[in-house]
């Protein structure tokens, strides 16, 4: 496939490219043409139909679509002169050259979260969590593929697992290193902390905000589920949920980050570390591994309001 | 009754009052005694039971007691020295005499919200709010008889019928004056931004934060309750649901305020304006109303982050 | 008339336009021409004369000017290329064509605050307020012609009846259905609070702030004013004059806002109260109506912080 | 006379103070008494008048009373049994034994005002400032007498020359160093800044907030007040009329301080730091000099958010 | 012993304490005595000692002092009445008696620290680490002795030690999770991170702020020692002396904590919130701890700015 | 010398300039270019290498290179076509032509600072301060050419001497007129507060941070290098060590601006206020020299969060 990184102005191409935007407009000589926004796992690309003639076929935003065309270059930046243009047929592309990628295995990361759940004792929490990661393979399909966000840090395919799964990680190591930590109650707060991405972030390719993320947020909507699967576990302590929803609302540990709830118990604030260490030492990765040249200073960054430097070897 | 704002050193008395807290104490002798806090809807009085004796029955923290014993003085503060003790009958005490209530007619401010309910026309939206306040005796009756704070505002019996009254009212006002506003989204929001408050206090006698309120606060707990209503109701539509649950997740205004989302529809916007002004004038009302004498200038007050006075008649 | 958001790459024209702004510029081959800012009441337009020759006359920024010329296009925006120019004569424009207005009407509203007034009882404030909204034809000229803002909310002729109008009437609300508020002292705050906007923002079509407004602001110059006309009414109460110039002085709630004291008064927290619901809903208000196409979301709002959306009909 | 810092449990009293405070209340027996609040310079001291018998003749808080009785103590503190009372005469006592006066020569530094005033060359600024500081004997003997705040810093008779001295010296320094600063504009500013002190605070012996001081503050009184004289010298320009009152409603320099705008102008910027170097320079001088003892650590202070410490000589 | 924590009224006592701090006062009479703050390791008591006669020797605050008197009660506290004292020989008492100290082994944690500090690799930062924790007889000898605040979290004899090793292991923790990230410049950071605590807080059994702590603070301590010892190894990097002093200089994360510089390296960061983690769990910790009796809600912590809660088991 | 302010489009230029970056690229069509940023003391310009022919010899960044081209426009600005280039001779440029510099004589200014050394008694201090500014000539000869700061205020060559002197003659005239200051301290601390600036930004014509200065900070920098040079001074009061690199520490004042501590001094205090206002005023003279046209409002200033205005002669 000839990714949208290293096209180069002048090229005659014939290639299926996702069609992330689409918008009619018109010349101000008032004639009709298309601009869209075409994308792979590399970038996106601007692209203009100018002539809707006959080779234009019938498409829409979101679908994948094969297009011919020439690469030209306006102010600057590369644009595709679009001629003709199909909707793609499933089995001619291949979906994961549109999305952006752990670099990591997915099973092998659920496969370590399935270790951790395995140790649990508590036959509420295990049951609990077990109804999610084991027994729901809709959710654990979903749960692979997602994201952790739609940008900043885990903001590809498996991004949700490998965050979730770094989360928990800390997690075990504070409640094996620090006493009075109940640890199926913080493994279980850890693995749930972020279960309201699945709706609050569409899936990939779109990737983006939900109207249910918009008005409602993920921490919203993680606890409200959580409980509504609690409530379908007989005798289930009703201590043990308030402590449990409140570690998942209160884990972003700001009223003003989100969270409606201060940490109140020793398991909330762990967990709120956790997943702040996990997503800054990541967002600090992202940094680093993006950095074009080989300069010792990367630029300003508005998360850690500070210039950031690479270290020595 | 005898009230307690009314005793005066040196008297005996006979009477019932709520015991709000007992503790076990020893002296520094050793003997073991019983520290108490009565209280009744005027105030609330320090004493003692120094002799275990056989005057002395069981009882408990929140029961109601009978007590007799004198009124001695320690520190310039009353106290009172309990010579016999034992819980009362249901029947020997009116337990309007115990709580603070609202001077306005509970049933009236009811049938007021009735009124409104009646004008809805939205059928999903009505049959939701019917679901409550009509149908649901059990909801009725505690809704009527609750509180809408622990202290600051509307801290009586009354208190939450009088507050939703108040910001229901001044949402249909805003509602008839402005364009734009989706009328029965924006009543059914102000009938419901404080139903987490049945959850999250005690009802009266106790009036105290309760395990749920502290952990998870009424905003969680409201939004979830409507929630789980909704799901019963066929067909409700998803929108609409997520514009109602908004408008209670919001209604705090601002995130340090304890809302994970600020005001994203001109309904939540409105309810948020609605509120703090139910709240904050009747704030002002309960401080002018309170206060002992007849200066002009009543002190500071934190909420105001001003000295507060009286405006010429 | 020829609206400036009508035009079309090509045309020619012949119209007058309102000048808001003239600077005289050199080429880089040093030859000077004029850059020019044009304006009618539907937006801006980018105007040149590159020849200085005899077609082209005297004038000045906001002066009304006739020019003749045609529509050409750089950098994908719309320029107006000039070949002739002249003052325009008074009759022939219509100046209302030049500046944005109320949908609503506005001598109907003047009538609803007139209303309001008639119904005052105390004799100094009847008398304060009548001096400014029955006696004063200056005033009440200017006032009817006034903005409430430079942009936000209100930004139009006729804004600063309608933004009084509306507060007025939400504190007649709630001087009626609160108690202990004294009815007039509001009324009169809410009609006096914006007046420093007359002289903080200049008039039509200029609508821009003042040495005055940048260097005093209109919450000074308002409290001035009324002060003035105050000591003209003999036996005014001290008490009295404090408590309106303290309501108008706090209207804006907090001292990071711009207010040199906080509301004290039960009459100041209400009026900073309807202040804020009647300024946010407007401009929820005119943000939902200036959304150019029909989607839900509307984008991110700086003064809501948050994306807006449209709620269910 | 016998200073209230030099009493001694179980002395005999017979002596002029002023009472301060008078509370009429009961014992829990409900025999009435009174509870005073006397001062004189060195302090403060509670009083009591057990028996209302013959020899307690009328008064009221802030007169001058001579009392005769006993010190008692009461849990670790002195108190005042008062046998008789009687309101002092004028010329029974000296009123400056009752008020805390500055340890300069107030006259002395009125002089250095009048000095700097008599170098301004700005005509109309001269005849602005003439007119208050030379011209308006009521106004000189109160500006001598006044201190420049309740508490914190110049709390004291003569503190309001003191510091308005101490502020216009810095700011000739500043005129003198740095170009580009209207000498007279900056001098003019500096003199008037705390003019609003004279109506915010009321003189000594009261030296406490008014009405005017916590409806208005001294920020919009002193400009006001400039401002009506302004109106009465002919021809004075609006433009430096406008940044005189700007430079007083901006000298707290943030809005959070009470100034409902910002410094716009460099003698307004110069005026903010010339304030609050004079202002923090002396509390700090104040702590050092009331520190009991010789520790070099003085223990937490709030405006400065630390510890304070003495230097080294 | 006879511990503090365990005295009853009446008790006749003879025992060594510390003499916390020691003020020579006069009775309202005049008569000389001191009031003085004896502690050990279970609290602190107020002595008082009235005659000083032939029984009372020399001695001063911070000495170790042998008395002999009677426990009284003043106002329902316990008073120590002295009537002989003197200075306490060495070997008299035991000094462990008289300081809070770690319940973890300090040796077995300082091993801990050594092993980790065998495994790093890099030259120039083994040595200087070793220049501490292997060759500094003096300096570790200080290290396992301290405290790591004066309360808070850690602020116990041996807390020093614990802090450390809590914060390397995480340290470790992270660098053996996440790449990028330099392992020895992190262990490093870690272990240096609190070393200018040694200046900062005395040494028990005062463990209080010492001039240079108050004025210089534990983070400007703490780097300048590490670059003076830097200085001695020939050729460390300038580079790498940067980044480790940048991770001590940042580590607290935010300016407003009192660090000059945010974190610009992962190593800071990395390093900011496994400081965090460790000392906010640690405070969790002594807060559950420390909870006299076994209700579920713990009160107020100002640290959390949340109630407190234990969760279930 | 043809300065880059004068330059006009098309004219052919010989002549040196300051080469501030290099960038070697590629054209899509993928042949290589350079792209420089030159510079002289009144700007920068974009510049184009596009032929890497034989005229074309080798340069790096911050070399002074002569230059032989065409001034062409680009997009409305100016950019300089280059046809050869080699590096110039010392010798053949003055380096003042690259750099701004003060309009104040340095050595003046200098002198000034020596003279007011001259009068310190201290013998401590004096011997630190003369061994900085009369011993050590390479500090002499740096601290005379740098600035004060990158960009905002005294950015220019003698930048550094002008702010020092300018805060040190403020502070001199603050411990003239206020009580209890010590002068040699408040000197000392004035000289030297920025002397990590030398460090923290690097000399002309680069001026940009260093890594020490991005890494470490003035504020720390300077205190340390005081610290090493007061241990070479016999007996050196600990106590005044600790004072001055307390006053250096705090000078920000604030902690959110950089500063560790808080002042606690009263020397401190001073010093931070002498640091801002000399600041602040040199911000104000340079925006309102720094202002193109005569116009009265200057616009908006982020550090003054205010529009800037000229006042009146």
């Amino acid at each position: 496939m000839r990714y949208i990184n290293e096209l180069r102005e002048g090229e005659m191409l014939s290639e299926t490219y996702l069609c992330k935007s689409k918008q009619s407009l018109k010349t101000k000589a008032g004639k009709s043409y298309y601009s869209l926004l075409l994308q792979d796992k590399t970038g996106t690309l601007d692209a203009k139909v100018w002539e809707l003639s006959n080779g234009i076929e019938n498409f829409d935003s979101m679908d994948y679509i094969h297009i011919e065309g020439q690469i030209t270059s306006f102010q600057n930046t590369l644009q595709l002169n679009i001629k003709r243009v199909r909707k793609s047929q499933e089995g001619e592309y291949d979906p994961s050259d549109f999305v952006p990628t752990t670099t990591k295995n997915i099973d092998e990361m659920y496969n370590e979260i399935l270790t951790i759940i395995s140790k649990m004792t508590n036959p509420y929490l295990s049951k609990l969590v077990n109804s999610f990661f084991v027994e729901d393979k809709e959710f654990i399909k979903a749960f692979k593929y997602h994201s952790a966000a739609k940008t900043v840090h885990h903001g590809f395919v498996g991004g949700l697992v490998e965050h979730t799964l770094g989360v928990t990680k800390l997690c075990e190591y504070m409640a094996a290193n620090y006493p009075l930590i109940n640890r199926d109650l913080l493994i279980s707060a850890a693995l749930f902390h972020d279960l309201g991405k699945l709706d609050e972030i569409s899936t990939f390719p779109e990737n983006d905000y939900t109207d249910d993320g918009q008005l409602l947020g993920h921490i919203y909507i993680g606890t409200e589920k959580v409980g509504a699967i609690i409530r379908t576990i007989p005798n289930f302590p009703k201590s043990l949920e308030n402590e449990l929803k409140h570690c998942i609302l209160s884990h972003h540990g700001e009223l003003e980050y989100g969270s409606p709830k201060k940490p109140a118990l020793i398991e909330a604030v762990a967990l709120t570390y956790a997943d702040n260490t996990d997503a800054k030492l990541q967002t600090m990765i992202e940094i680093l591994n993006g950095a074009d040249d080989k300069s010792e200073w990367l630029g300003y960054n508005k998360f850690f309001e500070s210039n950031i430097r690479r270290s020595s070897k």
